[in-house]
């Protein structure tokens, strides 16, 4: 369905940033990769969480939801059933975490950038498209409101995995769709950084977790997975830095 | 903002459709009703709620949202809260209610039409924009199962009020923005229906639904409003045949 | 069960208001139409939501709820299952709206008028009845604290329909009974008002919400609809009246 | 505010039952003992929890619960905070309990009676009121069904306590009011039981649950509280009888 | 598999306190009566709830939960299904309730003593022992903050019950394990209270829950529960002075 | 407070299992990891989730929970609360994906082995204690249902981290204390594998996550605290295989 030509391990998907698509939102992007589109939003509220108050320094939340109809089968909507999935649970922290390291909070002030991340369309790797575009929407809405010296990293996510059966890309693959997703033996996610300003240097991780899903996975795996994740996150990068030129 | 001439008090905002959105979805639309913006897709999906087991007849069932970042200030995301707001729940019973007297249920088995219904921007009327894109949603779902025979009639909602204050237009108004809604004093929505086939005729109601917010309206009042909300309607189902031709 | 007689279809139920029922309550009432009980109180409390803190200015708001043992089959409590329906959260929004029409919330100070209104016994226009009968409460619970000058209009509920099916009342009828509205076309519920002094002049509508449950109607029915249901309003004010004398 | 003559230490507050208050219940009955209002009803349903089924014997549940202005100062409505109050819960699991003293489960087969009791006026005692009142109208919803064999026993509940402070009754009073119940030492809660047929004899315990709120007891002080409230369980059934006389 | 001797009707469990099992916990107590455990911690707060803010005296609150593992089948984890149940409920309300007339409040300024009971291994009694190892808790707790004169009482619980089938014990028996307790006729919880300071005198009762679990209980049944319980209570007294020596 | 002389960087902490510490559960094990002390029980189930049943293959499931006094200051309890903590939810998901590569799940048949985590003191590293823990008590309920060979993998978990500030140990250390996590500017959490069975070879990773909590890492950091991670592994699961043995 993606072209006739099978996708290259190493390569990543198509990816295109539309921003300004939340016309309330001090920022906003939708982030298309491939077939995984999430709308990301980036706020900014004049208050700080309650056991931060008097501090005089800022704070970054980051929410995750998926729409009912993004999936392939329909998924409940969480709003109805009073509660958010662990799986929802646990990418928003991962969004949040990450996000917090590429903004100088005591540079905000007592405020909170709210970011919101929703699926519109799910093909893998939703969470890290979410950070990727969320990314965006936070330079958006720091520029929006002058506060550009708060932006100290760039960041940008990945996912990897070891494939070993199933028809289509085997070994190490960068960017896995939904159906590699499923049947990968080890299956990663990477968050990398690098200074905004300045010389770039190489890339630092800010997050990498790796899981065998199938299987206990080597340290020479690890590795492999590393170094194709921290190449995917450069490219990202450069996407990044075009749609905010 | 929406241009230097102000609109007619008959007049609607720009309507565009654009369909396909949702990858997944059996029929999804969003439609963008001047700067109100709502994600709508329908889903078949084979079950019934308990209490229709065994009759062989099937359900159509609606969910309303909002995006946290879709509102003038950030709003809380219901999955978050464990709660849906009052006024969400009112909604999508209201659309619910709405699209069931579009579709013959009997016609389509034992299955329930899921229609999820998300606003992307809010500035007024998503109620109504909930609706009139939510049709067409379910009449591409309805056509990619060949079903179409189980559309048995088209329908549009709009919004009409009586606005007595403030700068912009006043009197009997269509179509009313965040702003307008606001200052009305009546604020009235308008469901309309005519047969999928055969000669037009006049068009029907579905609902109406008028509510004095700052004071009571008189009889003539709500004669002029209808008048208005179903001249509204024809207009708007027209672009909804564009859409689907 | 309700007599030899069939009613006439514009003929209203009986109608009995007991007021001081609720002891503690600032104004009580427990209104019963026909087959129909549901027990209103009003309690002034001093305080008002968050939001409206410092206006120096008042708040109504109404809650709503059906005793299990209310209806034909044994329903559920809504504090047990943890969630109130989406049915319940559309009426009590309803009767919260219609009445904040009756009273000037500013002659109130920094207080809240909390409506209750308990349905004791189910038999069709639970809503309107609710309405009806807490109109009353509040009028007792103001002229109690010496604040006759807030009530600024006296408000009434009825439901009408038309009923095309089934054995009994036919075409357009007032007041519907459980079993009449199960069976009704098209059903609707309107809350009319009048000032509460002076001369009185044609009774204006406070809300008005007609919708097709079996087809879609024409302009015409509506407009008989509506005449019926004023006239029904007409009368239900003149036994409010008395019961308050 | 009962009268000019205070109440003795061994007597009841007047006692009333009005049976059949709603219309759908297998049996209903409103227990005015004093100011303490409660409507109690039971209504037989044709199910059993999941682990009884397959068992051929029924059960028995209660639910209890107080309107929002049945207290002196408006409480908040549980269905509204989605949760019931620990006392509510201690409470309904007490009724459940008691009754299941007074029915032969396996002698109704695989059905449910369930049972519930809304507070709509509170002047202490309502639980024990609950009871009394609850007893009525299972025994009415039992011979409603020509199942009067399933009653094997009559109930009814009182309350007791040690009085030391304040104006008013002192020492072991029967029967609290609320203003006598906040000020007692000792505050207990006594279920009695009798057979329905044959000759009486000793009235039994069913529940017996005596707090010391204010100060421990003694031995001695519980046996006078025992002995008052047996006593005051005994009155209170000849008022039972005569009501389902 | 306790021994080969059964135990007589009288006779307690082997009963054993390990404090300071909480390193964290200002007081805290692991108690062991036969195969029942329950961890027991106290802990200072420096808040008090919102009604009693400003008064200059203290509160005193528990909480009661069962580890899902801590029954013969495992049982669900309250946390995850949202929920205490309402066995739960009942019991901390009656644990909070009984430690209350253990401690001085006044004299604890506004502090909170927050008493937490979780039951590591459930074989019947695990509310008393909950109660039993929580005073050595407090005891511990005060002492650590040199608050020992706010200790007014000594505090202790145990079960008594009427058994009239099944192997084993039969008749009147103190502290039944679980396998008797569900063949019990009659089900009696008993707190006992006696001054810290001073001659000792009688034992005093501060909650005693008597329940017809099989049938309903007499007068003269009741009195020898009593006796036995309170015999219980007096060496269960002398094991926590051990325990606190 | 642990003695005089300070931890080795690469030391662990010292590691104690106390098996059969729940009577009832298939497998039970208290593991002391210097002051953090959680409390593992593996439950035998017969039962599957919904959507496996019919596949004749078992599943493992995990919670976790934290006893409120085991925290420096008192946490809320969850249960109360109604809702389990973002991290509570993250770790367990954590706990359970990690077990299920330790198991051979189809080996079990249609059962469900339910893991239970909780924490009685915490002080750093409860989410690898439980993960160390838990193992053993798996092991325990497999081999007491003669299923040793559906074990097929031995599985431990350590943190490691690298902290560059305030007092003690500095640069790459394993096994971090609470005061020590809290300082740490990369925060990792590490599970490894070996095959239960045969000669051992290389532990391979089931887990790792890194954080950057303070600052980005770069790859060669990366490799360090791997290295660490794994030789802690390897420590852990002799001290496992002794507590089995």
């Amino acid at each position: 369905m993606e072209g006739l030509l099978m996708r290259g391990n190493g390569e990543l998907r198509s990816l295109v940033f539309e921003t300004g698509v939340q016309l309330h939102a001090a920022g906003s992007c939708l982030v298309k990769v491939g077939r995984t589109h999430v709308l990301c939003a980036a706020s900014l509220e004049a208050k700080v969480p309650g056991w931060m108050k008097g501090r005089g320094t800022g704070w970054l939340t980051a929410e995750y939801g998926m729409l009912p109809a993004a999936t392939n089968t329909r998924s409940d909507r969480e709003a109805t059933k009073g509660k958010q999935q662990g799986r929802t649970v646990e990418i928003q922290r991962l969004i949040g975490r990450s996000l917090r390291q590429a903004v100088d909070l005591a540079a905000l002030g007592e405020r909170t950038l709210s970011v919101d991340c929703d699926v519109l369309n799910a093909d893998g790797g939703t969470r890290c498209a979410a950070i990727t575009g969320a990314w965006v929407a936070v330079a958006l809405a720091l520029r929006s409101q002058g506060l550009e010296a708060a932006l100290i990293r760039q960041l940008a996510a990945v996912s990897v995995g070891l494939v070993e059966a199933g028809e289509g890309r085997r070994g190490l693959v960068l960017d896995l769709e939904y159906e590699e997703d499923h049947r990968a033996a080890v299956d990663c996610n990477l968050v990398a950084a690098r200074p905004t300003m300045g010389a770039g240097g190489d890339l630092m991780l800010v997050e990498w977790q790796g899981t065998g899903e199938g299987r206990p996975f080597s340290r020479a795996e690890a590795d492999g997975l590393v170094d194709l994740g921290l190449a995917g996150c450069a490219t990202l990068m450069e996407v990044q830095r075009a749609a905010l030129a």
